[in-house]
């Protein structure tokens, strides 16, 4: 989730707004929600992988039908989304990420839900693909961080090390992504390298 | 999506309202869709499986910021899902289906868009394990319907041949699930004999 589905946040103060860092600096990712959403595309396309993006939660809670063609919701609050955004399949594996933006020097945990971590982890040892890709706006750079890589850091971060991952950690235990025409992020090569290795 | 995550649908025909047929007949499966998220967490809490049911698209047109502390959603409309409802990782494998609540005797494809079906299909094709559960409702049965079994009837409706899926069909070529105490849906005990077996 990297911003609202119109693209239209609040002018205030997104995080304390809906209490949700997912939705903190929203603005920030919009063009690469859409890069990523494009990738998925032309992957899907060229029948390399299935991955789509997970719908953002939102809690119904009043619909009016103004006319009988028509459910307009009235009422309705953004959740916190139980799992990552992306998922999918890809060389028949299981795959799921979750996707954030930030501007260096660092990205701060306080992007992502602990239970969001918790569920990267569980999928890495049942087996699946689990990995963080993180863009950092002001470098114009994207990287893949593998779920161990990033575990790491977590636990010293609990036992009250820092609340972020600095970009100099990315840059040695990440895997850097160029961006390309088609597709615009071809993330699927930093996956190959990370968890096919010749 | 078996119902509106309310449980409130309007009164009038929710077919002909939100032109979804994914939300026909919504009210009947509300205890099914229930049932099977139980089922999920339990199979997530013993550490069997990872799957989840995604969230209900929608698409948002307007948010009002009544406090500083609450985001409300104002105005918003159902879309149509991309995919299906449930995915995830179980034995190691891309896991992935729709589900759906009916009434014998017979499962209208009218209750799928034509594009889930290509979606379970390509799963299928990558290597995932891809099926429909069904459940019908008047019988107290639920059926798992691997993706092979049902394009041939699919293939068939889209070459003049009938619209829907007759009970009889399920019977024969479909793997019944007898509803337990915990799990209260064991469908992957269905899933083992369809995609797994000894």
């Amino acid at each position: 989730m990297l911003n609202y589905p119109t693209g239209k946040p609040g002018k205030t103060g997104e995080q304390t707004l809906i209490r949700n860092p997912n939705l903190s600096k929203s603005r920030l990712g919009t063009s690469f929600e859409q890069a990523l959403n494009e990738s998925n595309q032309y992957y899907l396309q060229h029948n390399i992988a299935i991955i789509h993006k997970k719908p953002t939660p939102v809690q119904v809670v009043k619909v009016d039908f103004p006319s009988r063609n028509k459910a307009r919701i009235v009422e309705a609050y953004y959740k916190i989304p139980s799992t990552t955004d992306y998922n999918g399949i890809y060389r028949g594996q299981y795959i799921d990420f979750e996707a954030k933006s930030c501007n260096a020097p660092s990205f701060p945990f306080s992007h992502l839900f602990r239970h969001q971590i918790e569920h990267l982890r569980n999928v890495a040892k049942m087996g699946g693909i689990a990995f963080l890709l993180i863009e950092f706006i002001n470098k114009q750079e994207v990287y893949l961080l593998a779920i161990d890589k990033l575990i790491c850091c977590y636990e010293e971060s609990l036992s009250g090390g820092r609340k972020s991952i600095p970009y100099a950690y990315f840059k040695e235990h990440g895997i850097l992504i160029k961006p390309a025409y088609a597709p615009r992020i071809p993330y699927l090569e930093a996956v190959d390298q990370a968890f096919f290795p010749k």
